[in-house]
């Protein structure tokens, strides 16, 4: 079969190929295979291309977490409602960027046919981060405040969101330019009482316009980026606040105030959904089919596709993901 | 009303003193009025009479958080099974170094007849700390490991048994000296799986020790002492394991690697006990009561005393406590 492959296992942009001599996927235990119609880009995957990102045991080599297809065939004896030829998407340890794919049942959704496959393949990566890092993590509450950094990611657009749904008093949200802060305000649902304040962290410090606006502080604050901004976050959270640790873009060695988190008892929580058990996952995909995508299908959450390329454009999509100025999806095709 | 006072409001252990004119405490809706019999020492209180714990707002002055004593006043249309005349004991925010004492009936116990007052006064602050640093914060579950630092205090001594009712596979502890181990050794409970590895801090590393032992880290770590061992515990944690900050008795700027915290999904938690709401205090003694009360009462838990003091032994108490050399609890009576 056709997949992406990586010259030398690993490597920059230049080196991701479409590899036509690719063995097609071995089926385990509850999984199906799919024929996969479209695939979509994660930051990590840049990372997985270059040696950079620890891939769970047992896991496909080849890159790619969420994908929308065809169920081309459903082992004897596996338990699912879904059909041979039904079209579903879903999330995937790893294999999506590939013409066939091995996926376990605990996360596959029929594709509701008001969506195109392009968009589905979007979804499941960014919605069960979103909800993972804010419900499960983040055991964020009615009522509370959030700060999310990199409010303007596919991630942030979704957890945004998520946070409006269940009635966050104050959204605060980092993004680096003033078109992101006018992109992040737009996120502000129908008839939400949530206040929601972008913040450009090159012209503004995120700790001073919390404490102008919620002099308390936040209650769950959500950071892929990490290092730099460790310090400021304890800083600024309340009483029993939480501090998930998703990404660490920056430096990795940070200092804290051991007395600071005991008296506040606060939590810091480092968190990945990529290595997390198959049964987490399915749990996960229990919130997001029933909260999160019947509002996609209605327009009443949005989910933008920054971009769509052919299979044969790999190096390109990649390119644009790196270049980090999108703020949607990139999403890759193959007919 | 007797109580112990101290002069000019915090200062060393001379500080201390019988003050014959502390007016009566004020019952506050829920609370009933207690004759102390006899009450507990802490080492946060050695910290509040240094002002250097900060006490939860609305609470007394007094020093002391455990008790045990007679029922005098219950006003009416208080909630509570409890009558006047009744032996109880139970936890208290502060007031606790007094002849009279306002209550919250949510961590009141009756005292089983089999305990004095001395034992049961010294019962709740240790229990409530250790089911909470190990089961509400630290979610150990069965078969987990555990890692106590400063295992040889009456909260180890308390946690280190418990963890044992939830069949720890491995406890290991740090102490100060050999004959500590000693101790720690002899916690060992009946038909209990769990290997017990007390681990001197003077003569060993606890990184290799568990390394030897449990080449996979530990589940939980429970932690009273703070910035010395922190960059340690994180990297003897395993995935998804836990480190419980529930003191910082030494320098309390820490350094950790966030990469690690993120991809092993660690949780780091501060936490207190006593500032926490009473519902919250009032879950805790609901566990107490069912699953260690009976097993002190029945010698199957060890609590042990370490001395008992008259009140107007305080300082000499205090000094005790001071001299980091006990194990057991320090009670005062008021005759």
């Amino acid at each position: 079969m056709r997949a992406v492959s990586i010259k030398n296992g690993k490597g920059p942009v230049d080196a991701l190929y479409i590899d036509d001599s690719v063995s097609e996927p071995e089926l385990k235990n509850g999984e199906v295979l799919i024929r996969v119609k479209a695939f979509a880009l994660n930051r990590m995957d840049l990372m997985q291309r270059e040696g950079k990102y620890p891939v769970p045991a047992g896991t496909s080599s080849i890159l790619g977490v969420d994908y929308s297809g065809t169920v081309l065939k459903i082992p004897p004896g596996t338990k699912t409602p879904l059909q041979e030829g039904d079209d579903v998407f879903g999330l995937v340890k790893g294999g999506a960027y590939a013409e066939l794919l091995a996926a376990p049942v605990e996360t596959i959704f029929l594709k509701p046919k008001e969506l195109s496959h392009e968009v589905a393949a979007s979804i499941p990566e960014v919605w069960f981060t979103a909800t993972q890092v804010l419900l499960e993590v983040g055991e964020f509450k009615n009522g509370e405040s959030l700060l999310f950094h990199a409010g303007a990611s596919a991630v942030g657009i979704a957890a945004i969101q998520l946070a409006q749904l269940h009635n966050a008093k104050y959204v605060f949200a980092t993004v680096g330019s003033d078109s992101k802060k006018e992109a992040v305000k737009k996120l502000q649902l129908k008839n939400s009482p949530t206040k929601i304040i972008p913040i450009n962290y090159n012209s503004e410090e995120f700790v001073d316009v919390i404490k102008e606006n919620s002099p308390e502080g936040v209650d769950v604050i959500i950071d892929p980026v990490g290092g730099i901004y460790f310090t400021r976050n304890v800083s600024i959270l309340k009483l029993d606040g939480r501090d998930v640790v998703m990404g660490s873009m920056t430096d990795t060695n940070v200092k804290f105030d051991l007395l600071a988190v005991m008296l506040k008892r606060l939590q810091i929580k480092g968190t990945t959904l990529r290595s997390r058990p198959l049964a987490y996952q399915g749990k996960i995909a229990d919130i997001v089919k029933a909260e999160i995508l019947p509002k996609i299908v209605s327009g009443d959450l949005l989910h933008p596709i920054e971009k769509v390329f052919k299979l044969e454009e790999i190096v390109e999509a990649h390119k644009l993901m790196e270049s980090n100025k999108t703020t949607g999806k990139i999403v890759v095709t193959i007919p």
